[in-house]
């Protein structure tokens, strides 16, 4: 087969620790073809390629590439930047100049619903102005929000770290005769994915006590009530809570307190998240023990404890991008199928890039169980995406990354 | 040789990754030798020696044993409990009771530099009454804060998960154009030893910017001085602080916030640590972007990144505990020192209690580089600490815990 040009490859949104890993694929699938001759990384997203700012991927050392699969953030750089809706932006005019200058055919971009934005509008742009470039979006995100995919790439490492995390804390914190309350905050501001992850933490016998995402209104009262009966009954509590929990009003509980004058327990300033926040409340209203951990950006970086499902199905979904977009398809997502039968399997497909852009998927209600608990359905659903450990290689004592700007 | 007595194996003080592994040595080794019959775990430290609540371990189930190794936390509770220094307390009393009612000859106890009171005391205690009974310390802090030893099992594996999340945050802190300040807030209230654990990071190339130790009066406007030309220069800023930094009065400055209301910058509240505090007055006298970072439990429970030397040694001093409590020994704790000559290894011996309990080993001044790095020769100290991965045993994606009581 002839060559029919050169391939761009972009990260974009936030880090997760198998970002890499659907780049590795890219790159490997991509050598695979001789209709691609260069795979050029676009640095920091479609800012790389607005800014004709690329590094040719093509000869990366064996170790360096390897090393890919392990290495958590994007090497690439990543990017929060969105594409104006008008063609006319300079932004595309420049686009068009690098895609013309390095002869590119096709364009991955690997990330969330706001990347998948970007794929969206540049791919309507390529057809408008009738340039012929491939472009497929890559799904990632620890967020799991994408919708029509099983589930998303990083989703998996990042509940992997957070159940083995929760159990590690239940052990540590049940270690005292003393009782106290630990409360955890989880990431998700809008949906309750990863903080529902907490509960796989019972496969250990470590589960938490309750679990609060934010698709259900938080009822501070209730809080209150539940986290005194359990201190009672058993003297250590351990709560998981997502960042985003919302009262009734849909308002973010962490802004409640700070800008609620009515409410004598903060002064104007906020120094944490909803877990800081809540530990304070838990100690002024029933004067007990609390403590506040927040996973913080562990959870989406953690690559010492990725899970090895992920890692493998990270590399897939950029292989088979490759494959597709070879195949003349353009202005698609790929998505994961699960296999039916009892044994896990995914399969690839591609769902239309404007049915996915800027949705969100919330956690199904009917896996939430009297409201700060989740359903068994959950483990079911979840327990395989955490299964596998990634051999990681180590030097050192610490886990080797890849460094290739 | 003949039948000697029991003996009892107590925890206590802060849980780490390997006071389990001790107790596994413990085990392993008194099985060993008919001189030691039955072997008691004493719960909730001395406390269940009080209060006989003791358990039988002689008859664990190999699986669970095994696993011991791999169990964060204390198995067998652990307690913050300070013998009273008369002799006539009840306490000893209750204590003699029970050794007499069990026929103890062996009480081993591991834990930090408070627990070691405990042992210095109840050796004491023994002789005086003339009670023949080994009463022998084991070494554990993840706070590596032991005098007389060349470093405290728990230190190797806590630094080993701060060094690898440090190198981790970096990566994910890197990724993006955007600039920002990122403080990680590292436990250890007198001594530095953990938070210089950070600097290990450089071993992956990503060591933090600014290493600051409580050891360090620390200066406010150099901080900010600091930071803020790193950030000019470089736009990302990583720094780790210990939780228990302090000014030049030697007061904490987390407190000094909380209470100095010249300061405008804070409520009356406390709602976090010093990250939590420094990030604060970095935005309000910088007026840049900034995010606190707190490892908290993580730090000594994370036993999914355990280092494998510290297990290994961590076993060892339970087991050298053993045979010198049989050699006659009592009112000595086990160090380890470390062996001449290129090749990295420790030997095992005894120093009397009295020299060890309630002291303190701060961090070397000569291995703190402008107050604010930390020098080569630390690092050529704790990178064998860091060596080995323990090759933990993963079921369902979790790493499996020992549960025995």
């Amino acid at each position: 087969m002839m060559v029919k040009g050169n391939c761009i490859v972009g990260q974009s949104g936030g880090p997760t620790c198998v970002i890499n890993s659907s780049l590795y694929g890219v790159i490997k699938e991509a050598k695979k073809h001789f209709e691609i001759q260069k795979i050029y990384g676009s640095l920091n997203g479609i800012q790389g390629t607005i800014q004709d700012n690329l590094i040719d991927l093509t000869h990366l050392d064996p170790e360096n590439f390897e090393l890919l699969k392990q290495t958590p953030s994007a090497v690439l750089g990543s990017v929060r930047y969105c594409l104006n809706k008008n063609f006319s932006d300079t932004d595309y005019e420049k686009i068009l100049q690098t895609f013309k200058k390095y002869n590119i055919r096709f364009f991955f971009y690997i990330g969330g619903n706001d990347s998948m934005d970007t794929v969206y509008k540049l791919s309507s742009f390529c057809q408008q102005v009738q340039y012929d470039c491939a472009v497929i979006g890559i799904p990632k995100t620890i967020d799991n929000d994408l919708i029509l995919t099983d589930h998303t790439p990083g989703y998996g490492s990042a509940i992997k770290f957070i159940a083995n995390s929760i159990s590690e804390i239940k052990e540590d914190t049940s270690c005292y005769c003393n009782g106290r309350v630990t409360i955890v905050e989880i990431m998700g501001r809008d949906a309750g994915w990863l903080t529902a992850g907490s509960k796989l933490a019972c496969l250990n016998g470590n589960a938490p006590d309750l679990i609060y995402l934010p698709e259900v209104a938080f009822d501070l009262d209730d809080f209150l009530k539940k986290i005194n009966e359990l201190y009672q009954k058993n003297r250590k509590v351990l709560v998981c809570i997502s960042e985003g929990i919302k009262n009734q009003h849909g308002k973010y509980v962490v802004n409640d307190f700070v800008y609620n004058n009515d409410n004598d327990v903060f002064g104007h300033m906020q120094l944490g998240g909803a877990a800081s926040v809540l530990t304070h409340v838990v100690k002024e209203k029933l004067n007990i023990p609390v403590r506040a951990i927040e996973l913080n950006l562990l959870q989406r970086c953690s690559s010492h404890i990725a899970s090895g499902v992920d890692i493998h199905e990270a590399v897939h979904c950029g292989e088979y991008a490759i494959k597709q977009a070879l195949n003349n398809q353009t202005g698609k997502m790929v998505v994961m199928s699960r296999k039916k039968g009892n044994r896990y399997g995914v399969y690839y497909h591609l769902k239309d890039i404007q049915l996915i852009a800027n949705q969100t998927k919330f956690f199904p209600s009917e896996w939430i169980v009297n409201q700060c608990d989740i359903s068994d359905q959950y483990i079911d659903y979840a327990l395989p995406l955490i299964s596998k450990e990634y051999p990681c290689k180590y030097k050192n004592g610490m886990v080797q990354f890849t460094k290739i700007k």
